[in-house]
């Protein structure tokens, strides 16, 4: 491939790992998953990123590349390339997992926060094409933010900026691992949709999917609960919306499935809670990438 | 004076109108006051603005003038250079005030949002000096909030950005004039101050000074207000906080004179709900130009 023609992008999700080779314009070239556990610790884990990367740099040829980006769960030190407090991947913490993929590839290698990535996926490919200043938050275990400004990424000044699921939106609400209480991912994840349907008494582990289908098989508590969950977002995306007046925020997760039961209450409340967002055409929609937004991301920080 | 060596600033405040001459280093070189009541109307607000701008350029002298900057409350459509939604003039709500005073003065003027001016004057000659990404929270009769992000105004696509008074904090708390209820304005500017103490009781129409010195003098409840309005500042710095990773986040405003008394439980809710702000160099500060910021930050707008 000629020079710079396409780069490689490596998302290390909560539950698996995954790369790709990306062209230029956004088509997928090629890609591999990982295949370690992540209990298997941190030597395997950076060897399968490796690995990873090194398969496809050598299908599509070390000539045409333009770069790496690896997308992490967790707060990042950008500076040191490090990940802080990352709740799945443990054995990563405090680690310097950029310079050590650096120094096995013989190469730079660019480290990202995953839903960082996947927002700057989201403005590449995805639905945020076209945009340059957007808000996307990731409904999945956790909620994850990403913000991008003026095209890029806000960092902050440590490489913290976006951690937007610890935003309180209950102030005396359920406890959060970061030792906050009523974060919006403690009250609007799929995680959350799962403990209100046992407190609920609807049954233990349920999945946000298996909530969703009761609500519409009738339950009422059910629906209760994807209200709850609108509300709680609309509340975030009230201060989002009042805080940035971006034109876009995006949402993606699989608990996206049950948008029709949780979205009019997200969007009545964001409505109530922003004169910005009920005064001017800003726009709250679903993400297009599903969970390749960080995949995407990850390939095109070479060329940000 | 030698070409672009200074600009004029004009900060039309809510209570008054101020203007002045501002060297490229920040020193101030003139100034005028506003004499005209704003229950004047629209027309007399103008004039006056037009006649401060043109006293100081007459002083001054027309070679010198790098450019013109004025800062007015609230709500700013920044392509139109109109006002929308300010409480306290209602007079010039859905004017062309940039324009008018443009044509009046037949030379161009840049408008901007007062907090959003007094964040910028704070950065260039303030608490915010040699910092480029920074937070301002005015505290007064509500709040207003100002975002520079590298160095630049957060301005949004329309303009709207900062509007930071409307952070929700207690989901179900005061109502606002925003439509929301439990924004951070109604539970910790000094009008929520003098709220509060109506309702403890300790008097009608009491200012935050005279709550602070019941505070002082052992009521303890007037001490709770200022707790609570610290647990509200709080709540609303931690989601800043979690969102910007920003190096600094300042306060103004007269009631900062109870620093003593709110900025305790302010930095412990701060700690406490964001790992950002626990486990870095995050600083919480008092702003350094008290209530002159926006007529530097206004001055400084040429210069952007």
């Amino acid at each position: 491939m000629p020079a710079g023609s396409y780069s490689i992008g490596l998302d290390l999700g909560g539950t698996n790992l995954r790369a790709a080779a990306v062209a230029r314009d956004g088509r997928m070239l090629d890609r591999v998953s990982g295949k370690t556990a992540y209990s298997a610790g941190r030597e395997a884990i950076v060897g399968d990123m490796v690995e990873a990367i090194l398969t496809l740099r050598e299908r599509l040829g070390a000539a045409g590349l333009a770069g790496i980006g690896v997308a992490v769960p967790g707060f990042i030190l950008l500076e040191e390339g490090v990940i802080r407090n990352s709740n799945n991947l443990a054995s990563l913490e405090d680690f310097p997992i950029r310079d050590e993929i650096s120094r096995l590839l013989g190469t730079q290698v660019i480290l990202e926060n995953d839903a960082n990535a996947a927002a700057l996926g989201e403005k590449w490919i995805g639905a945020g094409r076209g945009v340059e200043d957007l808000v996307l938050l990731t409904l999945g275990t956790g909620i994850g933010g990403g913000i991008v400004s003026n095209g890029k990424v806000l960092h902050g000044f440590l490489g913290m900026a976006g951690e937007l699921g610890h935003i309180t939106v209950v102030p005396n609400g359920n406890p959060c691992g970061c030792g906050n209480r009523g974060c919006v991912e403690k009250h609007a994840s799929a995680t959350a949709v799962t403990a209100m349907a046992k407190l609920l008494g609807l049954g233990d582990g349920l999945t946000a999917k298996q909530v969703y289908d009761l609500a519409l098989a009738g339950s009422e508590k059910a629906g209760a609960i994807f209200v709850s969950m609108g509300e709680a977002l609309g509340i975030a995306l009230a201060m989002l919306v009042n805080t940035f007046n971006f034109p876009l925020y995006l949402l993606s997760g699989g608990v996206l499935g049950a948008w029709d039961l949780f979205a009019p209450a997200m969007f009545e409340e964001t409505r109530r809670r922003s004169f910005t967002f009920r005064t001017t055409d800003t726009r709250i929609e679903k993400a297009a990438l599903g969970n390749e937004a960080g995949l995407y991301g990850a390939a095109y920080l070479p060329w940000m």
